[in-house]
């Protein structure tokens, strides 16, 4: 059984779409399950959210996002937990597959990236009882290493699964290409995930060369060096059969298209790259 | 007994000077160490560039650089090797301490790292036996995982130091704090290095927050967020004392200023940050 159907990030058509919007946007191109961003559903409120997703049966693949755990105080750590809470009874709310973490970078001026990985630790430790009681799943999202500073000090599969495998069998990972296509362990890290049954997500985009900006220049399906195919048949490999949740920043470009066009893309490069 | 000097990579004042100027402002300040890039050498020609060096007892850490091995054509990797070999003629000329490999990424429009790499490792064996006849070390630099596409191919310490274990005792790495410093297994990677004795340079310079370019905005030490004094205690715990390589690329600010600036700015940092 599989269910590796397209899933649009609504960080893809943020520019263009609001939720309700995006979701219109999705059924006219037959696209049924998404990943929204936390502001967006704020942005309609989360009761609305909820009635949408249902009123149109979606699925929710995750929902983006928690984490950002590092701060140089105890309060300011705790109140990052408390956000992460809340994150997590959105996540309930609309019955996402997995809430996912990404984990933050140093705090303050610190050079201490060891400190910071201490703290997401700690973070996720301390929110994970009411995920658990929620039901709701938590997926550590590495991030590629020039986001270690400001963003996340995760930074490969297994270092997030060394985290997981700490936090118990509710804490695995989303896999998301551009974050680890460049790992030289790769198939050996997504394999070690599967067998640890922590394949959470797959998302996927691509790497432009150029890349011309650290954080809003990401590619289109194709239109990069990820050989994505071979990364999903690795992911296959490992176990998992879910959707592809396309996620792509991309200022200059994408988010400049209509959103019509920006899904139809999506649909077309997922059927003939991915 | 330790040398634990200042040396000053060349293109940390590309756009200010070239190699006669450049020893000329290294001198000025004390610096007695240099590493030049073979632009730099062919620019005032290697006898001219070697009777400096000679004339000034300098030392010189490294020449920047070989590598680029990957080709998508048979003929295209030869002449990427012989290159190599020249560049190892010229490293004895200037008895340089290594020839610094930087590998090279996807050739042509390849989506196959794994095969890169494996043309990164049949170029370095096909370079050796020249460079062990020569005296010259091979140093291949890991570089950051954000130029994996299209620079360099090999993005870890423990990744080179599989291939060099593959090729014996002449090749070791570089270990440049920018490519490395995120790397959740750093201290074992480096401490890794040291067993293997396979230390063969120490780069610094700095990660600004933000970075605004992948490749032209590298910060002064002390200006971002590495540990630059912590790093250097597992260099040295590792067993290698030798002089911290200064090497910043940074076309909107230490590019603009004069020379005798970055050079006397470099001291400051390396006598209080390093």
């Amino acid at each position: 059984m599989t269910d590796n159907i397209l899933s649009l990030n609504l960080a893809t058509t943020r520019q263009q779409w609001g939720f309700a919007q995006a979701v219109d946007g999705c059924l006219r191109h037959g696209v049924t399950a998404i990943s929204p961003w936390r502001d967006q559903v704020a942005a309609i409120g989360l009761s609305e959210a909820v009635s949408i997703v249902r009123a149109n049966n979606l699925r929710v693949t995750g929902l983006c996002r928690g984490g950002m755990f590092p701060a140089d105080s105890t309060e300011g750590r705790q109140r990052n937990v408390d956000d992460n809470l809340r994150a997590i009874d959105e996540a309930a709310a609309l019955n996402a597959d997995c809430l996912v973490l990404v984990v933050g970078g140093l705090p303050g001026s610190s050079k201490d990236i060891a400190a910071a990985r201490g703290m997401v630790l700690d973070g996720i430790a301390a929110m994970l009882p009411h995920a658990e009681a929620s039901g709701v799943k938590l997926a550590i999202e590495p991030l590629h290493p020039m986001y270690a500073a400001d963003r996340a000090c995760v930074n490969t599969i297994d270092q997030a699964l060394d985290m997981a495998e700490q936090l118990g069998a509710n804490v695995g990972i989303a896999i998301d290409v551009y974050h680890v296509w460049w790992d030289p362990k790769l198939p050996e890290a997504i394999a070690r995930a599967g067998r640890m049954n922590r394949i959470f997500a797959h998302h996927i985009c691509d790497w432009l060369v150029p890349t011309r900006d650290l954080l809003l220049d990401r590619g289109m399906m194709g239109d990069g060096v990820i050989d994505l195919k071979a990364i999903r048949a690795l992911i296959e490999q490992a176990g998992y059969h879910g959707p592809q949740e396309v996620e792509i920043f991309s200022a200059e470009n994408w988010w400049k298209r209509p959103g019509d066009e920006v899904v139809e893309t999506c649909l077309q490069r997922f059927r003939t790259v991915c």
